[in-house]
């Protein structure tokens, strides 16, 4: 289903490799651009892959509800239907469940919710998510669970890191020759080490073609967050990707990397790109700022990407004062653009034996300028 | 100031040229798409100079208001502003003062209204309004004017053209030895033929570098429009540039091109775009009709546009409906190129003298399929 030959690791734990995947490949550490919806937003495909993306993530909870199974099965799978060429991965829909839709009942059976966006009621279980996932037919699939907020007393948590383990389980098995595609189990535990060592060991004594650390970057302090995550990566297995998912900033990547992590998502670099603010190499500019007002800068003089080269600050901070869409694709293009080159620095510093070296230097700026 | 070669008319009375204006040059008949808030709603300039555009319609109102004249004179005018390497023109905003801002007093001396952003006081004169344009500085600028709604009394119509044509006297003056941009008149006349002959008699004995028909299109049956055009535009010197301004349709430019219209400028191929409708050479396309839920050809199989040849109609129907930018975005760029090959064809067509039957065949397929 999916081979992933680890390449190199470094002095610090961080590690180079490559994930290969029915037809596709991709390079690790990765970062998959999200596309929720089948479209990473404000995004085109074709951009997506000359910045050089080559696995995006999209999620099985709207997919099910908007199109529906029976046009995305039509088309041929959700990579097919959205015309990406490249590698994909399907988040259940856990999160999305317990976020988004008002939710009527959860039993160990699974979750009867009401969609966010028609009110209509649905039941999602391990089993039916898995079966959501093969019709989605992504490259890679993701067990379902119960997200933990945070904080959580330590019951809350004991009750639902052992709930999920016990669907990971299931859904494994309904997965279980199904399929060619991969699936991740995922690592729960909430903010408790000794649960996240219980979690990851139940978790991992099961078959999948690779883990992912789930329930970070949910609210908690970042302290915790990376607490929490030296701790937990040393438990997955070292010849299995690892997947950190919706985590996180530059800064947080560059730690995770440190951690052993292959693998991250989030939607940061969209997001924070529709709300005016773009990142550097030296921190955040945040356009609402007045001080941009006259700015005839670049957004980044330290980058190369068409938006930098093309546009000035003063010029996008309008563009987003005016509620135009082209601040919301410029300033997107740069923040992907940014995020795929670390992505890029990253494997090659490792490669190089010298990430230690690019992640103090990358840490510091970000700490310096947020 | 500008210059216009006209290079051939064809029987029917449509014509082709080529007007340079300062360092830039344009065909016609040509498309404006419109930059309303210095940019072309959800395309980029580096897509539109590759679709062809080559003279893009700013608005003076706008930009007066957002980001305001400081801004954009220290950039060099809209078109550095918004890094648009070709021509530009500027609309006075006479039809935004009307139409958008809560009106305070009309007075033969000019407007005063609120700004619709801040409701901050602002008067325009038509002197104003012309220095407004000379430091927003795009090629060609627009004589302020007061526009009539329909249906409006004669008696009317009858004061609003005479103001308007006044005023557009007083923007020559202004103007005059003041820029080397170039300044158009706007004939006027509301649905009056005797009243357009009026109108046109008095503009266009003033030295004006083209000149425009205004207040079509604004409302009124089509039969009325083309009634109008076809009785104002013979009207006007053959040796000048003439500009329809807001019209319009495929179709109604078809129309207008017969009439011996040289300029145009419309909102709707990115209006209609964001609204989840494509043009096509046979009708519209509207993805909120449930018979495109499952069809997987391109938006118009006779377009050779990047949409067309990646997305499926499924796809982007999908798209519009889940909110995602990327319809907009993808809709608005196949409308463009809708309009910038029609207007290349058109040109082509008179040319070989053979426009006739490209119009008779394209307002054949438009009366057909709306």
């Amino acid at each position: 289903m999916l081979e992933f030959t680890l390449q190199h690791s470094d002095p610090t734990g961080a590690r180079v490799g490559r994930i290969v995947v029915r037809e596709h490949a991709f390079d690790t550490p990765a970062f998959l651009p999200v596309a929720t919806q089948a479209s990473v937003k404000a995004l085109t495909q074709e951009e997506l892959v000359r910045l050089g993306a080559e696995i995006v993530l999209a999620n099985a909870y709207h997919l099910y509800l908007r199109p529906g199974l029976g046009l995305v099965r039509k088309a041929g799978g959700v990579g097919r239907f959205m015309r990406w060429p490249r590698a994909t991965l399907t988040a259940s829909g856990g999160y999305q469940v317990f976020s988004l839709a008002p939710l009527l009942e959860v039993t160990e059976n699974g979750v009867t919710f009401r969609s966010h966006i028609d009110g209509s009621e649905h039941l999602l279980t391990p089993e039916s998510a898995v079966q959501i996932q093969h019709v989605l037919d992504a490259d890679i699939i993701m067990v379902f669970d119960q997200p933990i907020g945070y904080p959580s007393s330590r019951r809350e948590i004991e009750e639902a890191t052992a709930r999920s383990d016990r669907w990971a389980a299931r859904c494994l098995e309904s997965h279980r020759g199904a399929s060619d595609q991969a699936i991740f189990g995922i690592v729960q535990g909430g903010f408790e080490p000794d649960l996240r060592t219980a979690s990851a060991r139940r978790v991992t004594e099961l078959p999948f073609d690779g883990f992912a650390v789930g329930g970070l970057s949910v609210g908690e302090p970042k302290a915790v967050t990376f607490d929490l995550l030296s701790h937990t990566a040393p438990l997955l297995p070292a010849d299995r990707p690892r997947y950190l998912m919706g985590v996180g900033t530059p800064t947080d990547i560059v730690r995770a990397v440190l951690s052993g992590i292959d693998m991250f998502d989030c939607v940061l670099p969209t997001r924070l790109g529709r709300n005016g603010t773009a990142y550097t190499r030296t921190g955040k500019v945040n356009l609402k700022n007045a001080r941009y007002q006259e700015d005839f800068d670049p957004l980044d003089p330290d980058c190369s990407c068409e938006v930098c080269a093309t546009y000035t600050r003063a010029y996008l901070r309008h563009l987003h004062k005016s509620g135009e869409m082209l601040a919301a694709r410029c300033l997107s293009y740069h923040n992907m653009h940014l995020y795929l080159r670390l992505m890029e620095e990253i494997r090659e510093a490792i490669r190089a034996d010298c990430f230690r070296q690019l992640a103090d230097e990358l840490l510091q700026k970000g700490t310096e300028n947020g």
